[in-house]
């Protein structure tokens, strides 16, 4: 069994991205887990050797960061689907992972930082706000405020995305891999913690989150948080 | 002998992003090929088969379009080294191909459409130009008359690749594959024909494409052009 601390906010809402991205390779390798709901302000304690979820116990060996995670998985469990395909699979995947992390959670940060302040454990809402409010420079009301001015923008910036899904169902082409939890990763953060919509009923970004969310027996569908 | 039909402007200038990635992809296979410069109003006529170049033929096989051409080397070179690394890659590169085409291409052609005509054979003047201003709804004067304006969110747009390059070399990991190929394809294009400069001298974007230039005997440094 693997177990994997899984950042938590109250109500059972799951929002850390990045431990989205191991629930759902865990899922696509067919590895049965547990998550331990787990604090911010408690992370540093687990086991005491990352400042960061996703943290994973299985057999007593500990890991911890996603695609450190999702590479030992594959690794370990090569005659189960993979999550990437190879050396080169890797090298690509860590382009998809650039581009979500300058693109998508760039911007939606600064759309739901507000709502993950508001739905937080008690004991995560002094340090959340601190340190959120230094990185930005302003209050976290400051950098919510405007946010359906910049809907559009984040919007145009899917673009890249919209023309591979013209091509492909998915980023790994017909069956998803790594690349596509990655994606969806960053909307579950989202939608965990905040009723703000930032896809038209239309988009076809849109379509394929559905889609996604639909995998592995709707593990992320059925997960506590506002529609996408 | 692979022959490419190449797209082809004064001088012996080479613009063709498409056409770049053919080029740097048979030689990373180390296939010898030749080129034949092409007009644009030749493509047509070559073959009678395809409306766009790349156009290769081998061994009386036709091929076209870039992506489809680097699959088929890798399928028909196995041993030679990859430019995908398998199923997984090409989908995933197909991710990169998107962005590049969404990102680079969308606003490299919005700064460099006027220099293109400047250097085009003559045959290809009057064809480029009615077709581009229609595309863009106005003159080729009026797309790029402000384009310094513009070039502060061509470089903010790079933030993935730079990420990513905060990484490792390539998007191909430790080596080049054909998603580099993509990238560097659409400076080539840019730099074939205009002196504008699009990238600062510290830019990591900037060392990374120098290093792609020198590969294969300098094959994209060596080409007819403006410096990067």
């Amino acid at each position: 069994m693997f177990v994997l601390y899984d950042l938590a906010a109250r109500d059972g809402r799951r929002f850390s991205p990045t431990c989205w991205r191991v629930k759902l390779a865990l899922a696509h390798k067919g590895l049965a887990f547990e998550t331990v709901p787990t604090a911010f302000t408690a992370i540093s304690s687990i086991h005491g050797f990352s400042k960061t979820v996703p943290i994973v116990e299985h057999d007593g060996r500990w890991l911890n960061e996603s695609s450190a995670i999702a590479h030992d998985l594959d690794d370990r469990f090569p005659d189960r689907p993979t999550l990437f395909g190879g050396a080169e699979g890797r090298a690509l995947s860590a382009f998809v992972e650039s581009w979500v992390e300058a693109t998508l959670h760039a911007q939606l940060v600064s759309f739901v930082v507000k709502d993950i302040h508001d739905h937080l454990l008690d004991e995560d809402r002094d340090y959340f706000r601190q340190s959120r409010e230094q990185r930005f420079g302003k209050s976290l009301e400051a950098v919510v405020a405007d946010r359906e001015a910049r809907l559009g923008a984040f919007q145009q910036s899917l673009a890249p995305l919209r023309l591979l899904l013209a091509r492909q169902p998915f980023l790994g082409g017909t069956v998803p891999l790594y690349a596509d939890y990655v994606v969806l990763g960053a909307f579950q953060w989202a939608r965990s913690v905040s009723p703000f919509k930032t896809l038209a009923d239309d988009d076809p970004v849109r379509v394929y989150l559905e889609r996604l969310m639909d995998l592995h027996g709707g593990l992320a569908r059925e997960a506590v948080g506002y529609p996408l």
